[in-house]
């Protein structure tokens, strides 16, 4: 039975004037323990990344980078048909634009998460995965892999010996197999339902799949995609559900 | 009198499928001793990037990350009117993401030196410089700052004790001042006589201003633009002079 | 004594998954006369100009392009330093962009403004004004350029014989000669006292400086900036305040 | 047997400061009869599609349209997983903005043809074939569509009853079926093998196989990718060979 778990969102994906979902990295921010921040390609900026890093700093949060494809518009959830080594070398550009940057807070890295499309390129194509990591074995040895238990991703990390932190995904369905149930618009959810779920999943280890049955799950760390209608209360409830039931919520 | 010099020039002014000037950087990497690498704002992208700091590894050259303005289709040469705060967070995003790919190189960074509007806009504006250098205290204190003597990122470093190269511009005219007559676009220069300027510069640390004057230069660096029509030509025609004359080209 | 007005608000400033301001364009488009379509340089995109020229459409709203640097960091709030031609061009691209996606609609274009430092930019410099001018007077000469009355482009438009809409700024202040107090940042605003500003406006012709004097100003149309925090309800309270008074809103 | 075609190459696909491969368009547009500009997306810009478009009226050239992937760094080459009616909007947009410079300059378009992986999505995915088709179908009815014969796109226009102009790819390879051999990099041609390959398609109706067969062509354009390397050799010996048989050069 689990006793303290890991939640962790995406933060810092403003750009420039703009703003997304709720806009309330501010609210989730002292309630989550790790945060993904977006570095530049599909959402941040120098700036924002600063105030982001800020803010994860006072609460005390975990610091992930959160590197995606180059791809504004589209806010890094369209698939760009890409070389692996260029792939590559667009996260470790990302991932050290934001470490200066943290580096210039006096903070240290946590942690590394893929954004949108690109989570999902890594966690089928064995290739794109194999390079990424080899490439994170020289420069950030030491920062876990968030990541999908079992995915492509997940086991070049472990075949280099590379830390992973395995997810459960709060906002998503999941079928029988235990995979994520992929949708392009995630509806709003109901915040209850959503606590309880994960609930179950940290004090039983299981998930109920679309089908009903019921699926085992592994897993170190909660996401909450911030970009998830009405996430602010999502968050909220499943913080709270986590800490009536008594479980520390804290980062690996 | 000189006996050893710093050659500088920009290198990795390419992006994606496009190169730049005579698109020599294979050719005048071998011939100088230090190179500013654009960073990805105003020219360059994670691969061409990593191409150029494997390029400079390969000739032992000195890496400098070079900053610009984020201004791809102006090439860095606009300014924007941005805050002070901003710009200043755009510049170490850059050097981050240049010192990562250098990290996955195993290569160190070697110096700092802003680009085009940028750097004309650290020269003159004591407010940016002082911020700049301010951060630049905090994340790479041991890099030297290149930048022209006396200007106000000169000032603001020598106030925070940060170390400066600085820079004799072989490819630019002077006035009475020892100051860069501005132009927007440099005209093919002469080889010869651009290596004369530059061995007199280092023998007698003159050089004559554009109304016939000699002017005393201080300087432990020669930049050639490389997008200066004909660089490749003016490198080597510098370059061979200065070892006929036996001054040793070397990184500070 | 006015007994009609137009009411101009800039529309469609969102950028793909990002949303400005109260994000209410669906809210203030029944309200205006007029809408400012970003087009994809500091703002929008062509699928949200779509959109937006979809919902101009369903409540008769005059249709015109908002062309803006080529600032998406910065929403165009930053100028660029860059020669009066290039800038043309860019305006002219925006426009014949818009102007498509509208044809595309079976929509007719009504109206041009400039927009954030690129409109201040076109108000004080008149060769950029006049090569604007030159180059409108070519594809464009029936469409009305909305200015500040007086403007270096209001000059330039006067003397190539373009129609031009001179606006009232509901929420800027003005000082004793009738011009703008530029501020980087705009306040929240009491929506009442904007509409009673309004009103006067329209009714006596008169605006109170930040000194408390009575300016003269003369004015086609109203402009509320969508970006003002609170926008909707500024609107809201004008376009109530001027049904109440029986001033008619409809585009010039 | 052929006494006149189209001879079609891109053109303006420079960026910025940037220009590509032998950066020839001032040799290859005068022997050309259409060129595809490209309108920012994935190369062009403001400027240089207006330097383009001058330089194409002055040699009296169809002025194509040539729409791209939102892919500056990818040069177009990479496929983006869009929605379809996004792509769309963006090729109407781009068409726009090229339009619009072209009545800047007093001229008319000629045709239109997609660029890179956006041409090769087009002449697959018979979806989005259909969409952008029924959208040029109200916007530009006039223009013809430059396709491979048989492709998704060539059918949808067909069923709309737009007009298409078939391509000859000079410096591609076929296959038994007639379809094109795709390679990510095309290798240096020797400039008589293609002359002699365009004249063979021209009067006899065939070309020669990957597999040494031979198999009927029909087309009513030459295309000759001005990326491909040394294509100003290619295009001039092309147009040499055309005028020695006596075919004229000619824009449908």
């Amino acid at each position: 039975m689990t006793t303290t778990i890991d939640l962790n969102a995406d933060m810092g994906e403003s750009f420039g004037a703009w703003s997304i979902g709720d806009g309330v990295d501010v609210d989730i921010m002292p309630l989550i323990s790790s945060a993904n921040i977006a570095a530049g390609f599909h959402a941040g900026d120098p700036t924002i990344m600063q105030d982001t890093l800020r803010l994860a700093s006072r609460y005390g949060v975990g610091i992930g980078v959160h590197p995606g494809f180059g791809d504004l518009v589209g806010f890094g959830r369209r698939a760009i048909a890409a070389p692996a080594d260029e792939l590559v070398n667009d996260a470790i550009y990302q991932l050290g634009a934001l470490r200066e940057l943290a580096h210039l807070e006096g903070l240290s890295m946590h942690h590394f998460k893929l954004h949108g499309a690109l989570f999902m390129h890594a966690a089928k194509d064995a290739d794109f995965a194999q390079r990424l990591c080899a490439a994170l074995a020289k420069v950030a040895p030491e920062l876990p892999i968030y990541c999908l238990a079992g995915s492509a991703l997940d086991k070049a990390a472990e075949t280099l010996g590379l830390p992973t932190v395995h997810e459960f995904y709060a906002d998503r369905d999941y079928n029988d197999e235990g995979s994520i149930v992929f949708v392009r618009k995630v509806q709003r959810l109901d915040p209850q339902q959503v606590a309880e779920k994960v609930l179950r999943a940290c004090q039983q280890g299981t998930v109920e799949s679309v089908n009903g049955k019921s699926v085992a799950v592994s897993f170190q760390s909660v996401c909450i995609h911030s970009d998830t209608p009405g996430a602010l209360a999502l968050v909220k409830a499943v913080r709270h559900a986590l800490d009536n039931a008594g479980i520390k919520v804290a980062a690996p």
